[in-house]
């Protein structure tokens, strides 16, 4: 039997099927306007990919904000179990997971077994999370996916505000005098370091670190966190289904 | 003689003359790019007004964001002070300030001779500022002039978020949603008006209340505070002219 974890962001939708051993397929979708939708979906493809039927699911567990629209799920679970019971399953050895999405930013701290005994998160404020970073690329005119390149190696333009709103225009402003691009973009990630580091010291960071959610994908971003913690930090293609991973795990039995 | 007080704020800059007994003209400019132009540009205006040259000028006070870059000026005084001699000037009752301003709030607390004992300051949150309203304007589709009419008398949509980046996409999906501009106006000023009460309970308000800084020309807000505070709020036209009249009162001899 499989069990399957599906986790519903609020920009990414992911799914990930267990067999009791290893996760053994993963699929991602834009969550778009319907997360029942884009959770069926996901259903439906990771279903296609193994070549299996619902006989062969012994549970299906939903996690992310948009689990509460999930009719078909068997189980609920809060993003933070599914996180640090994911994190277990790349690597035992993680105590902190460092979370960026869309929308929000954790910061969990695991037991050697993977259950979550403290966590932070902000979901108030969209400074910090994926939504800055999208806000700021489209005032800087790039791809978001393009910021960790842009800003490779750069000096980082002087960003005061952490409000994105004031940011945006501070960037603005940043343009219209002539300074680069590159230097904008790695002021922006450093922005987005310190609103981390800020949330981060507030609990204390343990080795292994991991670095998920969407915006881990930034590997710069990736390395100024490693600097200013001055601990490593480890990401994985895995790591924005951490979620899933996670929740298909809880689901196995 | 005669004292100019001059207040360069972040979307306005104003300027008031006082001749030992009362204010005598006000004049008022968009800020602009460059706080010293429209400063300069607003003595030119108010001598102009009263028929007067720079030798009638016993002092010039320069107060707000912008008056580090005002060379012309005689003093420099924090724009707190001045609000609150500002206020004090309007009516020797007032012992709270509310302002909000385009990219700030600030409530301040007076004694009976209009000195500040107490104050607190919002600017680095554009929640619960000018700036939040015209973001939301500018989604809604209206003038941010136009918000306080259309929110009058119609029932609030809800908005749950604080921030003005997550508030701005809840505004654009109640409008596909089908919500009208009403009360999605009404909604956001509700939520302007949650954001000054959790500031200003922090401190505590004492009558009378007076109300300042640009987004006080919105009158619905006005009452809906008054509401929530529990208390009469008092605003004026003269009340966008607070800090220039306090700055030129100040520098009075
Ligand atoms: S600081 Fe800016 S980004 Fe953060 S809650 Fe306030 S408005 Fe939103």
């Amino acid at each position: 039997m499989i069990s399957i974890g599906i986790d519903v962001g609020s920009v990414a939708a992911k799914a990930a099927a267990y067999d009791g051993e290893k996760i053994i397929a993963t699929a991602l979708l834009p969550t778009g306007w319907s997360p029942k939708e884009s959770g069926g979906q996901l259903l439906k493809e990771i279903m296609g990919d193994l070549n299996i039927t619902r006989d062969d699911i012994s549970t299906i567990v939903g996690t992310g904000y948009g689990r509460v629209s999930l009719s078909f799920i068997d189980k609920k679970v809060t993003e933070i179990t599914c996180h640090g019971r994911g994190a277990h399953y790349i690597d035992p050895n993680i105590r902190t997971v460092i979370d960026i999405g869309g929308q929000d930013s954790k910061i969990i701290k695991l037991n050697d077994k993977g259950t979550v005994i403290d966590f932070l998160m902000n979901d108030k404020c969209a400074a910090g999370t994926g939504r800055f970073l999208q806000v700021m690329a489209n005032a800087l005119e790039v791809d978001v996916g393009d910021l960790s390149e842009l800003a490779a190696g750069t000096e980082p333009a002087n960003i005061n505000s952490m409000c994105t709103v004031f940011a945006e225009s501070e960037v603005v402003s940043l343009m219209a005098e002539g300074a680069s691009k590159e230097a904008i973009a790695s002021g922006l990630l450093h922005s987005v370091c310190n609103k981390t580091y800020s949330l981060a010291s507030r609990m204390g960071v343990e080795n292994k670190v991991f670095f998920s959610g969407g915006v881990s994908r930034n590997k710069k971003l990736g390395e100024l966190l490693s600097n200013k913690l001055g601990v490593s930090i480890i990401s994985t293609d895995e790591s924005q289904f951490l979620g899933a991973i996670g929740a298909a795990i809880i689901g196995y039995k």
